[in-house]
């Protein structure tokens, strides 16, 4: 019978899969620094015969085969997501992926040297040369795919994203945000002047950091059981659902960042937790993408852990694990706050989805031809300048070069993040719908009916449906800005 | 060319053999205790792999088509190792392995549960399924390997061991262990007698036990740039060479324990540390076997960390990490401390070769079938009178059923243990003949010269001899117990 051959296959894949998650979180958290060149080696080994043994051509005969075995629902639909997964691993010709993968680890090398440098003239080549492969490559996904050559590139990362629903959601919260980020600024700049922030300024011993970093995972529901909490340079969430590694990095002189850290990688850890076990060795058995991983991190770390209700929580908690009392007007402006700042990843809420958007736009009209990596400069300071008052023409390494993805040829990720950001607010505003008490308990630090309503809605879900189904469906309603905009509003709009 | 396949196996073979460590190193000392049954799983798929791989029926073409090639010298012991690898490798049917491997999975689970009942009459028929096995595993191993059955079990541990060598050896250590054993109790006697103990009791914090263990392995040569320390249940030295994974368990009450198990396991990595780099990814690559890894482990524990001069430098450094301040006095006959016992794993080196070659000789017969199951408590037990004046007639679980190496039908490892003593020994003569300064360098903290010795004529050397060969060009002469005697006499003979 096919489907128990590509059942059998899930299972060797899966084991592969297992020893590349457990390596890769070894090798920031473990790992001796000597021991990276023979696990570079290793982890490249196994990543070939994963990629080999989850592309034979039998794959394509035994899915072709299955389509016609009795099969039950679960079966049917794990056929229907290996089906897609086999197409978008197999859609690049060997040779293509070969000289994709060499040139990628060049310039990304040469972007860690360059990036340091400010040198975008000498990384501009480099940059020219990803282009033109990943041009190539949205061409081909898109013509096997049969979608445009963006949107075969998103697929790779949210199956079902497509710009022509995207770009109208983008737009509107763009339009909101313009507006809308000087407006917080001067809120903020009113209420500090009224009364001026208490400095978060203290000692913070790591294991004290550690036990309130673990207090709050276990509060908010992370399993013990099935993962651990360690430190890495980059912060991250990896291993596997059933022993799922995240990380923070600890500053004495500042807990907040790495206790909102801890947060957000305990909501993909949660997502990973939390997904169906009993399809564990099939694509179906997945966490559906990175914009939907990204909406169960960002509503963890914002929607519940920047929430004033969390705090009134929390505080008491802070107290017990680090010895400092602090009110709510304390600590409520640091956890709330805004800065109009060159770099995505130290943005807050409100200015983030500004440098996801400039991305997003600039990168299809790299993708399409419509502009060359020579003019990128000049494109990336006028959005900059239009959507947050800065210029980056005379410092490309915070411009143009500031993030690894555009040098790794990964074209098509940028608008997961503030994907994730727009859905984790809408799943919020469709959870209280239900629930009107989610911010009175959360108060009390009671999250079990807010895990139970994403569990039920996102988490158990897998890789059933599409990522705009699996949000429709959960929510009631397409993606829409509006929620987020709502969000927003309440918590940064009122003076 | 057929050298280079086997060469581009060799890597394959080390990425399996490097996840395999790493993931074995983690399930003890980093994965959340609801990660095992996936765990397994993963590692269950992967030695698969690594099976198949390493045992393809083309590799014989290969090693066969090689050895007509132009090979240089490196080339041409590597590849006499390959042939060995394969051949040991592959002398099982598959079918055999298979149906061995789920009998000792059920054996060892049964042993588990029986030994703590102290029930060996349920025991017993599974244990007779295993000999009957192990019976047929070494006939198989013999007609292929033109070895008598013992010895074609010994060589998957210890290539070039026979039984013809190791008796008259193990037999001159027996009858000198079977009078001085009782004499090296009374000298402890009368000494404590003398000069009653100062006990070590004392509350040692785990940090500084900790930092205590990474003052010594650090002095005595561990690399930590290729390598760490972590804590498990059970002791071990794991990993990849370029990481090498130790552990150790602690005691707040005992900090010798665990300081001891630090430098075995130490001993044990530094073998793995300095095996030659260039052959990493071939067989000849590897540590020779057990019997020379032990060697490694108990030259550090028991020629090292065990010598009074060592501890002359030591006392210093216990003193600075726990604040204690004792005399070699006071310390040594805790180091030195001898004890009659049940239990192999708790025995001294003065008691420890005995429990080793009751094993051996027991085992022999079983292989033979001049013993059977059914007579095993009985011949155990008269055995043990003869040898340490104790019986475990009525104690199986400390008797025949003490020790998880029958169960997991592993016949031919137990003389390792005794062979690694003897060799560490006879290295440590070797060694101090060449370098009459041995013992003053080390009270004071100078392990350069030992460990040049050792990197010269055993590290270095990785597969290259047989045991009983390494063992000869490393010290001159073959095996003989009387260097282990006259240790023996030197630390414990003398009131
Ligand atoms: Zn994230
Ligand atoms: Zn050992």
């Amino acid at each position: 019978m096919s489907f128990q051959k590509l059942d059998e296959l899930g299972h060797k894949l899966e084991a592969l899969e297992h020893a590349l998650a457990i390596l890769g979180a070894d090798e920031a958290t473990h790992m001796a620094v000597g021991g990276g060149e023979k696990r570079a080696d290793a982890m490249a080994a196994l990543a070939g015969m994963l990629h080999r043994q989850a592309s034979a051509p039998e794959i394509a005969d035994w899915i072709d085969a299955a389509e016609n075995e009795d099969l039950n629902d679960d079966q049917r639909i794990a056929l229907a997501e290996f089906r897609r997964h086999y197409t978008n691993l197999t859609c690049l010709p060997a040779e293509f992926v070969e000289r994709q993968t060499s040139q990628r680890l060049r310039s990304e090398q040469l972007w860690r040297d360059l990036r340091e440098k400010n040198d975008w003239k000498s990384f501009r080549p480099a940059l020219e040369g990803i282009v033109s492969l990943v041009r190539e490559e949205a061409a081909m996904r898109a013509s096997v795919l049969k979608l445009d050559p963006y949107d075969a590139l998103m697929e790779q990362y949210d199956p079902g994203n497509r710009a022509a629903d995207i770009t109208p959601v983008f737009d509107k919260l763009k339009t909101f945000l313009k507006d809308f980020a000087p407006q917080a600024l001067a809120i903020q700049e009113q209420r500090d002047a009224k009364r001026p922030r208490k400095p978060l300024s203290g000692t913070y011993a790591i294991d004290k950091q550690r036990a309130l970093g673990l207090a709050m995972m276990g509060a908010v529901g992370f399993d013990f059981t099935h993962g651990s909490l360690s430190v890495s340079h980059h912060p991250f969430c990896g291993g596997v659902p059933t022993d799922v590694r995240i990380t923070t990095r600890y500053k004495t002189s500042d807990f907040l960042s790495a206790l909102m850290g801890v947060l957000h990688e305990a909501g993909h850890a949660l997502y990973e937790q939390n997904l169906p076990h009993q399809w564990g060795h099939w694509p179906l058995g997945r966490a559906r993408g990175m914009a939907v991983h990204e909406s169960q991190s960002l509503f963890v770390e914002k929607q519940l852990g920047r929430n004033p209700a969390f705090w009134r929580w929390a505080l008491p908690v802070v107290e017990r694990e680090l010895g400092e009392n602090w009110s709510l007007d304390d600590i409520l402006p640091w956890v709330h706050h805004v800065e109009r700042g060159l770099i995505r990843v130290d943005a807050d809420e409100v200015t983030y989805p500004l440098h996801v958007i400039l991305r997003y736009e600039l990168e299809q009209e790299l993708v399409s031809g419509r502009l060359e990596v020579a003019d990128l400069p000049e494109a990336w300071d006028a959005k900059m300048h239009e959507y947050l008052g800065l210029s980056t023409l005379d410092n490309p390494a915070d411009g143009p070069m500031q993030d690894v993805h555009w040098p790794g040829a990964a074209f098509g990720y940028f608008p997961s993040y503030t994907l994730g950001a727009l859905m984790a607010a809408q799943q919020w505003a469709a959870f209280e719908k239900v629930h009107p008490a989610a911010n009175s308990e959360i108060s009390e630090g009671h999250f079990e009916a807010v895990n139970d309503w994403r569990r039920t809605n996102i988490w158990s879900q897998g890789s059933r449906y599409s990522t705009p189904e699996l949000i429709e469906r959960a929510t009631g309603e397409k993606l829409d800005a509006r929620f987020f905009i709502e969000h927003l509003e309440k918590r940064y709009g009122q003076a």
